[in-house]
């Protein structure tokens, strides 16, 4: 369970979805590496508080974790406790899978014939359990014939654009183009994409969303030239607890993730660094939230409330 | 002469006045290159074309060559057009040393106590041939106690604002963070600094800025936060010809920019690559432009028509 909660932490899993269920499965993890005896649940609590400590905004860690921890609190045995524990970790990866293509479906049908959508991050299948969130709409769209291709930021500085999104993209042929985050606003200015599609860590109960650092910008020069700003996220994302997105922890991370790559310093060592691996986008910006459930509309507030009741 | 083609084409030399004063005295190399009969001029011409189509955006380059031609062609003798190119190139290095302290001392003005800028790539001293163009700013703001300090955005691809900007403001002892572009929006809205100051390559004759890829997506940024953007260059910049943003011409670069770093490779080689080195920045959302003659306030067209004809 050390090597899963590290694995977190240093971004080996990442993407909100797939962090939540590799901690669903890392809680069983915890349980059965407890003593036999009687305190194997006090033992697997710390472990799922440890798993929790690894990052601080994609809710989906909480809330795998919190439905976790309530089995185990009602686990009679440590057996029971396991048995319980990976059926509710296979049932949320089941789920996942099912939503993303659900969201695909819905996304896509946001898209007419011969689409190019723009996306930031990776919200692929390498950040979920099935095919994605933002991306699992580019794999259904390609399926339907109506996507001519697809705009990624490179996202600095990890650059899983880069790396992840234009990777599993070239894989399924589908035409990717990755650009510099910054080049995002000429090509939504000169008409090459009809909407923006992205992921997200963290949805507000107003619509606000919390998402890997640049998605705000994006989200504003969208709104700049006309074009639609899509957030595709399954309903774990959401998070009953904030209000709005002035309430989403923002993790910040080190400077070594700007400050050199492959052993090469880029930035002066006397010059301090700001690297917040997120940012909230207000709702305003959003033009609408594609989830399991279907496409939500604005007022947001209302309908992620009827939602996540339903939920 | 060749080599400082190279060195331009190659970035060795960057920033619009620096390219057009290289060039300047690139236009004299060309000239004591030439051979000493009467064909001096022809072969010399040649020399200011290679020049001329080392980088297409920075109008400064066309600029200085303009002027340089139009000497060489009023030039009797090759020793003559030696002497009046070179007295040209060094008139033109001191009205740009000159021009960077009256920009430097115009922009401060904008600035009051406690101040915090954020500046996109580097319009510095590497840029220019004085201080630069918007750090020409930060510089006078130091040096009068109202700077607090600078947020430089890293710059992608080339990372100018990490390598160049952090070490000249650190080298002068300017606290500076630098971020990855994707956070300047975050930064703004946060309210954590008091303007933007960008520097530009060419300036349209409606106020259109075309400058360093980046510089769009912060202009639209800092105006949804309520943030001033200003544009800090010199008449050099501005061009006659351009009647908007529409002509100013966009180097596309090529993709190992992006692809790779320290010979890694970054992006999958069936992925497309848009490697935009500059992108155009709409008049309405430049708060103010700061040159040497003092601060140009919309309407732009009529104070840039104005200027440019004294000029």
């Amino acid at each position: 369970m050390d090597d899963l909660a590290a694995a977190i932490r240093g971004l080996a899993v990442r993407g909100a979805p797939a962090i939540g269920i590799s901690a669903a499965y890392g809680a069983v993890m915890a349980v059965m590496e407890s003593p036999g005896d009687a305190t194997f649940r006090e033992h697997s609590l710390k472990g799922i508080e440890k798993l929790a400590a690894t990052r601080p905004t994609a809710v989906n860690l909480f809330n795998a974790l919190g439905v976790q921890k309530r089995i185990l609190e009602a686990s009679a045995t440590r057996e029971e406790a396991v048995d319980s524990l990976l059926a509710s970790a296979h049932s949320m990866r089941q789920s996942d899978l099912e939503a993303s293509l659900s969201m695909g479906r819905a996304g896509a049908a946001l898209l007419g014939e011969g689409s190019r959508i723009l996306t930031h991050c990776n919200a692929g299948g390498l950040a979920t359990a099935g095919l994605g969130t933002a991306l699992a709409v580019a794999y259904e769209a390609h399926r339907l014939g109506r996507l001519l291709g697809v705009f990624a930021d490179e996202t600095r500085p990890l650059l899983q654009g880069a790396r992840l999104t234009a990777w599993e993209l070239t894989r399924c042929g589908i035409p990717v183009t990755v650009i510099p985050d910054s080049a995002a606003a000429t090509v939504l200015a000169a008409g090459l994409v009809s909407a923006v599609f992205v992921g997200a860590d963290r949805i507000a109960m107003n619509g606000d969303v919390g998402n890997k650092v640049g998605t705000f910008p994006l989200a504003i020069a969208a709104k700049h030239s006309g074009v639609a700003f899509y957030v595709v996220a399954p309903l774990t994302t959401f998070d009953p607890e904030c209000a709005d997105g002035s309430r989403i922890p923002v993790e910040q991370r080190e400077r070594g993730e700007m400050d050199s790559f492959c052993g090469r310093r880029i930035i002066p060592a006397l010059a301090g660094v700001f690297n917040p691996a997120f940012d909230v986008t207000p709702a305003e910006l959003v033009t609408a939230i594609v989830c399991e459930m279907g496409v939500l509309r604005r007022p947001f507030s209302r309908a992620i409330a009827e939602l996540t009741q339903r939920a």
